[in-house]
Parts: C-alpha cells; sequence; structure tokens
C-alpha cells in the first residue's frame, strides 16, 4: 500500500479509514482506478481495522473477501473504510466501503465482506 | 417464505423488512435457526428491496449472493433488512443484514452482499 | 433437507453428493426450483463433504458462503456436490456445483465456495 | 498486470492462464506473495477468459469477485487460472484457481469466483 501512496486517514477500535490518491499511475487509460486498487485499499482498511481489535503481537491474515464493484473511481482520491462487524476469538468480519471523492463530491465504488484471522507474529 | 411465517414489516423505495419468528419448526435441536433460513431470509429482503426500484411489471432474479454467519440466531424473532446500494439498469446491488430479536435486545446474526437483475413477466 | 426429500447419493472423504427430487412443492409458479432450495442444498452437500475430514465428534457450522447461480433449475432432480478444497485445523474450504438434470441431460445451475468450521458437539 | 511481470502462459476459448514470477519486489518480509497480487492475478486470468468468449471490440469489466486465500504463496512463480462457468449475454461467471509452484511441486493457494461484463469500447 505505500508504493500506492496511501494514508491512514483514521484509527480507532474496530474502525480504520485509508485515503489512497487517484493519479494517473493507478489508473487505466479512460482514467479510472484500477479494480485491483480498490479491492487492495479495501482489504487493507479491513485488515487495519480487524487489527485494532486483535492482541498487540498478532499479525492480521485475510482468510477470505468478496467485493462488489458499484461504480469506476475516478476524481481526486479514494476513500477505503474499514469495519469490524463481529471480532472473534478465531474470527474477524469486516465490512468496507470505498468512495471515490472528488472535491466535496463522493461516490460510492465498492462494497467489501472479508473474515481475517490473527497470525502470531514469528 | 410464506411456509415460513415471514411477514413484510417495512417496505420503502430500496430498503425492505422482513419479519420471521423463530419457533421449533425452523430450528435445529440445539434451538437455533437453520443457516438455510436465515439466508432465505436475507435473500427476500434484498430482493424486494430491488424490486421496489424496477419497472413494474419486472421479477427480481437473484444472480449472485454472499453471506457471513455472524452469531447463531435464537429468540422470538429474526428481522431481516435489505437495503440497495446500487440500482442499474441491468444489475441491482443490495446489502443484507439480518438480526435475532428477544425482547428488547438485538443480535446481529449475518450480513449479506447480493447482486440481483430484473426480469420481465412472461 | 429431509423435509425436501433430500438424499445422499454419494459419501466419501473430502467429497459429498446429494440428490433432491423437483417437483412442484418446491417449485414457483414457472416451474423453476426456488432458489434458496438450490443454495441450502450446496450448503449442506458442502457441510457433508467437511464432516468427513472432521474428528468423529465434531459438528459442522457454516462461517460464510458465496453462490453464483447460473441457471434455472428444472427436471427431475437436483444433484448436489461438495468438494473440499482445503481442509485446515480450523476452516475448511468447500466447493459446491449444482446440476439440474433431466433423463441424461444435466445443466449446470449454480457453484458455492464456502468456509465450514467444526463445531464440538455438546 | 505488467509491472508485475505478469505473462499469458496459456489462451483457449473459455480458458486463459497467467504466471506471475515471485519475487521479493511483490513478497512480503515473510517471503510470500502479497495477498493483492494473488487476487489481482486471478481476477486477471478471469476477465481474459470471459474476454476470449465476447465480441471483439469489448473490453471486460469487473462486476464482483470471491476469493478464498488457502495457504500462502511462496516459490517460484504463481499460476492463475481463469475459467469460465457461463457465458451469457449480459454476465459471464468464471472460476480461478492459483497455484504457487516451485520446481515440480504445485501448492493450489486461492480459489475465486468472479462475475465479469462486457463494456463496449468508447
Amino acid at each position: 500500500m505505500a508504493t500506492l501512496g496511501a494514508e491512514l486517514a483514521h484509527v480507532a477500535a474496530g474502525r480504520v479509514a485509508i485515503t489512497v490518491p487517484i493519479g494517473p499511475h493507478l489508473s487505466q487509460q479512460d482514467g479510472f482506478l484500477h479494480a485491483g486498487v480498490v479491492v487492495a485499499a479495501l482489504d487493507s482498511a479491513c485488515g487495519y481495522a480487524a487489527l485494532t481489535l486483535m492482541p498487540a503481537d498478532a499479525e492480521v491474515l485475510t482468510v477470505e473477501l468478496k467485493v462488489n464493484l458499484l461504480a469506476p473511481a475516478n476524481g481526486d482520491r479514494l476513500l477505503a473504510e474499514g469495519d469490524v462487524l463481529r471480532a472473534g476469538r478465531t474470527l474477524t468480519v469486516c465490512r468496507g466501503d470505498a468512495y471515490a471523492e472528488q472535491g466535496s463530491e463522493r461516490v460510492h465504488v465498492a462494497t467489501m465482506l472479508a473474515t481475517m484471522m490473527p497470525r502470531r507474529a514469528g
């Protein structure tokens, strides 16, 4: 995510938001952000949100994810929000929503459900 | 859904809620509602929510659905809510959330993402 | 599944097949099997397939499932096959495929990915 | 995918395979390929597989995808296979499977279901 210019915009218990600037290097010829970047940003937001509720020495692993792409992402930046729906001992279920922002306008571009799991750092 | 005793609890443009009584006939030996009933209730709530934004003569078809089961469903009744996230000409994307209710307590038992499609009545 | 007239057609380690007769009681006005029945049959086939690789006293719990409905299901019977793709200590991932059969013809009507988890009886 | 060093390994009607070399630039500290790379490779293999059955001037759009990560991906290269399960006029449903290969050994690292849609080039 660092190579994408991603930044943590918000961190709270069970909730993380990430922003990614939408520039030509991540976009297709038509100016839209690659779907892969949207998916990666949502996966990261969900993973970090899960991590906020895990033991301090845990790393987080994506078990499975599902994403619906709702609209093409163009504009100034992508906002990816991850929320924990259920934090279990073994499995954490998260919802992610991504928005393309341009000035004060915001378009809902994708939604995700993901299951995360802690992995003890080795 | 009729055989499950399901009732429409709320209908608005892009939003439908269904309730299903939790009784012994739909439950497993341990008193929990069958996961299949939860999935069917969410699928119905999402389908009806999509239908509220489709032409009057359309029927609705589930293209795909994904559900995460968050907690066992027991109590007095199941509440399944469906919301349209995106209503396109061809595809409608919905989110569904199901809650088990007992008195004033409510537990989030499942969440769904589903893609719906209109089908002209034949 | 018993009330659906479902029968186990095949059981092997990591692989289970279930058949469901397609009759008027499970079908819509147009003669097609309800999507909910297809999903329930696939969920059962996947759950039983996972169970074949779990400890003898375990029960199986569906963590999440995703299904794509490929074609309407009509004909004589539904065949739902479940296969374990990965059997872990905690999580078992299964693939399910459902076919509508009429005489010697077979149509692929749905495909599923599901995550299962053991639950100790009792 | 070009920046990942991805190559088309196989193209046939309804079936495409892509390989991605597993090197330090795409891997985490622990030597495993980033999950995002696995997802992107599967999405590409599925998209190209769908494209082989679409009109010549069509581009392909991912409507939704779901992936289960089965094992960490390390070794020499990643092989991502995409297969069309159903090619409709509007929607094409694909299955993708990814394998990490090292010498003659092969590990199944991820499986995907995805829905694709044609978009006329504009």
